[in-house]
């Protein structure tokens, strides 16, 4: 890659130098390997390649005579429907799995097991027992955390007809009514995955609509777990409160023992943090002045919302962590933790550390996680990284000088406390209140991951910046939330650079009256993947509020960096939910122009959310406005909020 | 097609006969399909094309510097053994799918609800329920049935680490120590589905190893779902017993309605077969003699094997029923149903009518199955067929002359009745002295699908001829079985035609003791692809009779033509039962040396089972006798029968 090159991969600065470096050194990055597989495949690319069984695999050539179906028949709208629910059946597989490994450690320390563990959060316990219908009075915690964590095993497992315990109880009336009308309501997460397995098998379904609904089952699924993910690590480990911390490489300490935690699941990595507290001076005695540790991906942003720990980078930029010659340890649990950190490690001194029975890498150091060994696991680790930078090597360290500060923590619960100094009997509706009043446009929520078929970070801050200026709330979550952290946007400086005079008062009056220590932030960073669940709750409080359901709210999404089967779940249930869902990625559903219209169009007339695929951030952005100004439009006409707003702007 | 192409296509005289018609109407068949895919991706064939995630395709490109990885850093190794198990998980869900349904009307039997099902073989019932540990003394057989459904049900969603029921009570001990040993027993059918598409997501897991054993831990959860799928097939519908029928498409009687039953789900199928004797009338008062039931694929197995209905053809040829002009209406349930079959139907009077929720074809008729309604629905069905034969047009008529006697209905209580005539103590040491006597050379299993990359039914021809010639004892399964229907292997002809003289000699001893109806056949079919669990328990029998676990049992198991994912289920568990594995497609795992060298034969070192990949149908046989020759070999040298096994051929 010549330097040209290297702005058109990314728009992080630490990122360019650090690439800049991995080409001094002949390492391949994931953006060389991007470039190497241009140009994609189009059969892949546009969800026409069928590999379901072994006569293919079959690819859909429209003018070819017999090539025009796969050999069994199938069109390219069952090939690409079918296609794209396996995506959502991965995606809620991965999100569910992280919420069902958080499920069963709060079972065991209810149990009396899993002794390193303890319920930290037993308000929030409270609250969710209340809402899912635990009995509480007079009971003992455990007792109710016991309860409450097999009514999360149970959205699992379940054999009848009942619905997902978590989706019942936190939707609003019409979504749960539109649930059990589309058949898309899910009573088991495990067992809508292996039905939609079953419904894509060779010869089962091949109507794309309602292979679309079973996965739009499953995508609830995926809803579920994620929720109950939130709620129980909220559980366990205290539900976040607003923090200040610093992002990018220029966390990585020089004088300091550096471990980056990367994957998705707090269970082991909020176990370093709270062990490292007691270990700094094995660190000083193997010569460092501390423990410095820094989050990548989810697990990175799970242990700066509760404890605020830097980031060092996101997704796409994994490796060039480790490229500053700094990381003397990353220590790995599941999801989106790229194969090659393994092979780039052998050019430094890094110990790369999974810790999960189904995430290895071959070559790697493996400390099985065990949640009754877990604080001795964590410890374990923590000396294995002291001994590593023992063997840090001074002449392969690159510096770097890019960090910026954050605000971050914001739980649901910490942005009802923010609302509630302005109106303590009603907090959302300082919120709606100020969406009626025009002050603020809407809300847009931002998440996902970076996908290289674009500029890393661009859309992501590109989008951001045009939708403060228009006086859009913004709430953000995953690597998305990372970008910001990483460019600076996750604070009050940052409303300053970028908001709109409406967003601006909003957040001013706010924060004016909410006496933070920080600033507000431009963007409200909700927390991983898993918790876009709280958007769905902040949603979901908003309808109610304003007296309407979901696909009334203005209220939209954007994925700008697509890349994982999560993020096809996610999108899905945002569709689902009601939401205008925008992707920075052409999805490969474009192969069938049925399936196309269908996710992009159709879905609106059965669930008031729908995707709009769009890689240019203006255009993006555009579409983005014009969908919350048509929301808005149409609740002003019919609420009673019409008139007084009228009247409020005739003076 | 030109009609040498059409000998290429099919070894199958009737199915010529109907591409000749075909081409003739201009209807581009399945045949035409697989043509017009030709040459395949070579990306997809070989395992190495990743569609995991949207920043993908990814395509190994071994000497293009960068794209030797994905562009996440994943080797071939990764992503071969991530395609692979993702078609184990696809499988399994499938099958195990098939055995919910199932267990839930046996569920619902005995609560009374699903009026129309009954507990029909009682006796099985309290085997099963018996060898599960569910108390049957004194209880009533409803009790017992709710019992043993809701323990069938706990394998799909069982929330602990308890092995899955099925397995535990079935296989030998040396395999459930095996299975524990390597973490691949399942504790829940539907979880090790949903773990294991979160082990092939993004950036979790990159060890091929570590994926494979996850890949067969969802293989063992097929098994046990195959497993109770029989079991409970077989308490409500009755324990196969021998019967004689008919197979080939000479089975459409143009002077009755003709209904085809295609799919693999027998709740639906054997309702229709009941409720149609009842029916006769109806369909004589519209001008047929009689309503006539034929079967495509594993429903037609099912009812084949316990109602006697004849075959109408196999997987690949099931376009050319409907190109007869005779079939008034094919419905169809789950699984291997090409979405063909409704265009097709267009240029005929035949009615697709679909009857699943998970399975619909668009434009076809459904009629949703509801277990509460199932007699009614079977009668609606009907009488559309009866309409639809009104709507026959004689101008489209082709006959075939094609049809062969079949005998089948072998079950493993059918199976050991026979050996029980010769020996009521010991019924199983008929078959384990046969090959300890060096009369018979082992068992092998014949199972799987069609697939258009070989000749059509060939494969499943030559394989089992040449078998039959060296004395191998037969059983057959699925459309492998159906091949052999169509062909006339499945009778007391093909015995003479093709069994060398051990084997007669065998079949002869048993035939003449066990006094039945029809002669003994060449292969005993036992049943639909689920029924493949009928073979583990022969397998197991056979283990513990000759006192060693199942690697050391001269048993062998070919897919001749395997084309489905469950098949890739199949062929996997086999494996992990310690079966040599023959599969007459080259798998898409030669992208990866490691993968491919795993398994085909390191999983011998670790499993006992291993794949063998072989196309040519003579270099498959050889390599399957070769299997069977070493295992006797070893057999006998180990076992005290060694000793009078040489002594015997002193004489």
């Amino acid at each position: 890659m010549s330097e040209m090159e290297f702005e058109k991969a990314t728009v992080d600065p630490a990122a360019r130098a650090m690439m800049v470096k991995a080409k001094k050194i002949g390492y391949l990055t994931t953006f060389d390997r991007a470039k190497a597989q241009e140009p994609r495949c189009n059969f892949g690319n546009t969800g026409i390649c069928c590999r379901i069984c072994m006569q293919g695999p079959c690819r859909i050539i429209p003018k070819k005579p017999g090539a025009n179906k796969g050999i069994c028949g199938a069109q390219d709208y069952t090939i690409v429907a079918r296609n794209t629910v396996r995506m959502i059946a991965g995606g809620a597989a991965a999100h569910s799995d992280h919420g069902r490994h958080i499920a069963t450690t709060v079972l065991h320390v209810a149990e009396g097991k899993a002794k390193d563990y303890k319920i930290t959060d037993s308000a929030k316990l409270l609250k969710v027992a209340e809402r899912i219908g635990v009995a509480t009075a007079g009971r003992q915690i455990n007792e109710i955390a016991h309860d409450v964590a097999t009514a999360a095993l149970n959205d699992f497992g379940r054999l009848d007809d009942a619905p997902c315990t978590w989706i019942e109880t936190t939707v609003t009336e019409g979504r749960k009514r539109k649930f059990k009308d589309t058949t898309i309501m899910p009573s088991s997460i495990n067992g809508s995955i292996a039905e939609l397995l079953h419904q894509t098998h060779i010869g089962v379904d091949s109507d794309p609509i309602n292979i679309i609904f079973g996965g739009l089952k499953v995508s609830l699924g995926d809803l579920d777990g994620e929720y109950l993910a939130t709620d129980l690590s909220d559980v366990l480990f205290g539900t976040p409160q607003p923090t200040v911390s610093e992002a990018n490489l220029g966390v990585l300490d020089p004088e300091m023992v550096n471990i980056c935690l990367h994957g998705h699941n707090p269970l082991l990595s909020q176990m370093v943090v709270d062990v490292a507290r007691e270990m700094q001076d094995e660190a000083k005695a193997a010569g460092a002045k501390g423990l410095k540790l820094s989050g990548i991906c989810c697990t990175g942003n799970e242990v700066l919302m509760r404890s605020g720990i830097s980031i060092a980078t996101n997704f796409a930029t994994q490796e060039l962590a480790i490229m500053t010659g700094l990381v003397d340890a990353v220590v790995v649990d599941v999801q989106c933790i790229m194969p090659s950190l393994r092979s780039l490690a052998e050019c430094f001194h890094t110990k790369i550390i999974t810790t999960m029975p189904i995430s290895k890498i071959p070559g790697s150091y493996h400390f099985e996680f065990d949640e009754e060994h877990a604080a001795a696991s964590a410890k374990a680790i923590i000396r294995l990284a002291i001994e590593s930078y023992k063997q840090r090597d001074p002449n392969k360290i690159s510096l770097s000088d890019q960090k910026n500060k954050v605000v971050a923590g914001f739980s649901m619960e910490a942005l009802l406390d923010l609302f509630a100094a302005v109106n303590p009997e009603n907090p959302i509706s300082v919120l709606t209140d100020a969406i009626k009043a025009g002050e603020i446009k809407g809300v847009a929520v931002f998440a996902g991951c970076n996908n290289l078929k674009g500029t890393h970070n661009e859309n992501h801050l590109e989008i951001a910046k045009r939708m403060a200026a228009a006086d859009v709330f913004m709430v953000g979550t995953g690597c998305a939330s990372q970008a910001y952290a990483m460019a600076g946007l996750l604070t009050g400086e940052a409303v300053e650079a970028y908001a709109g005079p409406g967003l601006k008062a909003f957040l001013k009056r706010i924060g004016v009256k909410a006496d933070l220590k920080a600033e507000l932030p431009l963007i409200f960073h909700m927390g991983s993947c898993v918790d876009n669940s709280r958007t769905i709750s902040l949603l979901t409080l908003m309808a109610n509020e304003l007296g309407v359901d979901t696909p009334e709210v203005p209220f939209v999404a954007s994925a700008p960096e697509p890349m994982s089967e999560k993020a096809v779940a996610i999108g899905s249930w945002f569709v689902s939910m009601g939401v205008p869902v925008h992707i920075g990625v052409i999805a490969p559903t474009t192969g069938s122009e049925l399936v196309h219209g269908v996710v992009t169009r159709i879905a609106e007339d059965v669930f008031g959310g729908y995707f709009i695929m769009e890689p240019d951030y203006r255009k993006g952005t555009d579409k983005l406005l014009a969908a919350l100004d048509d929301r808005a439009w149409k609740l002003r006409i019919r609420s009673e909020a019409r008139a007084k707003y009228a009247a409020s702007e005739a003076k």
